[in-house]
């Protein structure tokens, strides 16, 4: 976003009208202030116009969905797809195998790929050249099958299968709804130890007691899924019902483990009212003075969506 | 360099160490300050590390060089390779027929291609696989020539070609200082009217009888080259001598033509000493004022790089 909005307009506190809303990429005169409104949950001013970079839409979409034995080798598809599938890689997510497993028990559906696995990639290419973009993804997937780093894979064959692929991925959220609530974190995490957190978070909940199968235990499971390219773990508990004991175990812990691996503990949604007084864990107590001026300075009263984390 | 910048540490006129060196690239906690040190020119505080997202580096790499008749087919020619080499198009560069003419003067070399033409234009593509890019690089140019749209074209067949197509748009700086001085200005004009600014300041000088060929003319052209795909023109001026007559015509004439278009006066290097004062063509007075808020805040008593625009 910070790259591919041109321009904003905004009303600030006192009525003052910003009026950044340029249509051209570079404008190089003074600080790029828009910034500061992107991600800033409008506690500066209202964004009233945006214009945005929109690239033209690409006229050939590949998807592969794949299943994995490690974590290790995720890593290792991931690095083969940013070197071979660099240009046209538009997408490369993760699905551990648990999420898979519960969105076929849940939806009653059968998955793309036959057994378990202990994890999946969700893979999509955006480019030009149909025949280009297929060649390159089947020499991608020849390779990674061949070295042994995919088990087992499958390539859509029109938009339907596609789509059908992209839904084990963007079905996941919906499911894990289906016990009574989900524990849900958004985290930046390096990406060598990013599944390590799912881990120990289901080590720990384990070693409370708290995680079962039957009705007595408030914890379902613990589970992983994300933007690899991004660095961007979705670790989530579905329980059966909100629970301190849970919540104890889960905070600060989450919060500590990451911010000891200098990640993000809302990485693309911002914090809001409930993460606001986490704030300290992804930002130095410096940082955020250096917020807070900005927060007086330009609204004093305090009065643009007040609460929040300023 | 505002969304490939991950994280900056800088220090502020007090002391005080802005931290926020992040090696991932989200997080979405607080205002994303270090963004006003992108572009600030040292105003705010110094930069004293950063960390860049670095992509692989291509190794696919093509470079065509091709003439034009008009510049309406240099705007043709450009949306034709935005549609079909899209991901792979990493440069589409503008020189016109002067810079061309006058590279070929002074530095005593052969134009890759033969004859005048009004209007040249480099064309680089960087990609994973060399046989694609050059597919899609022949289709491309066979299109433009078919239609009509490019008149004759060149495609290098090796680094060294490469670098040689490249000296044509990169030696143009360096020649234009060959008669004694040059005004240059680095603009942002919405692509379809960009050119229309270096007829009309040649036509604005010609009629003050100010440009011509012999030495009681200070000024020798008036050429334009520049980065397309940004609407970025380099407007620049050769003259035999500095003027005062010449500044004239020139100033405030071109900041106008552009702030009557929303361009920028600086599109990528800043503002410096020189145009600090034309500020108010790029920027509203409200803009400049929350600029100057900014300024006041962070950096008081007004140590850090004194001088500049605020």
């Amino acid at each position: 976003m910070h790259g591919n909005v041109l321009g904003i307009e905004a009303v600030m506190p006192d009525g003052t009208i910003m009026n950044d809303l340029s249509k051209l990429r570079k404008n190089n005169t003074g600080y790029d202030l828009k910034q500061l409104f992107i991600g800033g949950e409008g506690t500066i001013g209202i964004i009233t116009a945006i214009s945005i970079l929109c690239p033209q839409r690409s006229p050939a979409v590949n998807v592969a969905y794949f299943a994995l034995d490690s974590y290790e080798k995720v890593q290792q598809a991931f690095i083969e797809a940013k070197k071979q599938l660099s240009e046209i890689l538009s997408a490369f997510e993760l699905m551990d195998g648990k999420t898979q497993k519960y969105l076929a028990q849940v939806k009653g559906r059968k998955l793309p790929i036959e057994g378990e696995h202990p994890f999946y990639c969700l893979l999509e290419t955006s480019g030009s050249n149909t025949d280009h973009d297929s060649e390159k993804l089947q020499t991608y997937l020849e390779h990674v099958m061949g070295e042994g780093i995919v088990e087992d894979g499958v390539v859509g064959q029109d938009a339907t299968q596609n789509a059908d692929l992209w839904s084990c991925r963007e079905g996941i959220t919906e499911i894990l709804g289906h016990w009574g609530g989900v524990y849900k974190y958004d985290l930046s995490i390096p990406i060598g130890e990013m599944y390590d957190l799912v881990n120990e978070t289901r080590d720990k909940l384990a070693k409370a007691g708290l995680i079962g199968d039957d009705d007595s235990h408030p914890v379902v499971d613990v589970v992983g899924y994300g933007h690899v390219g991004d660095s961007n773990l979705h670790l989530n508990i579905p329980t059966r019902r909100f629970d301190k004991a849970v919540e104890k175990e889960l905070e600060p812990f989450v919060y500590e483990w990451v911010a000891k691996r200098n990640g993000s503990i809302s990485a693309e949604h911002g914090l809001g009212i409930t993460k606001k007084p986490y704030i300290g864990y992804s930002r130095s107590e410096s940082m955020i003075k250096l917020m807070k001026q900005i927060k007086e300075l330009y609204d004093p009263k305090g009065i643009m969506n007040p609460y929040k984390y300023i």
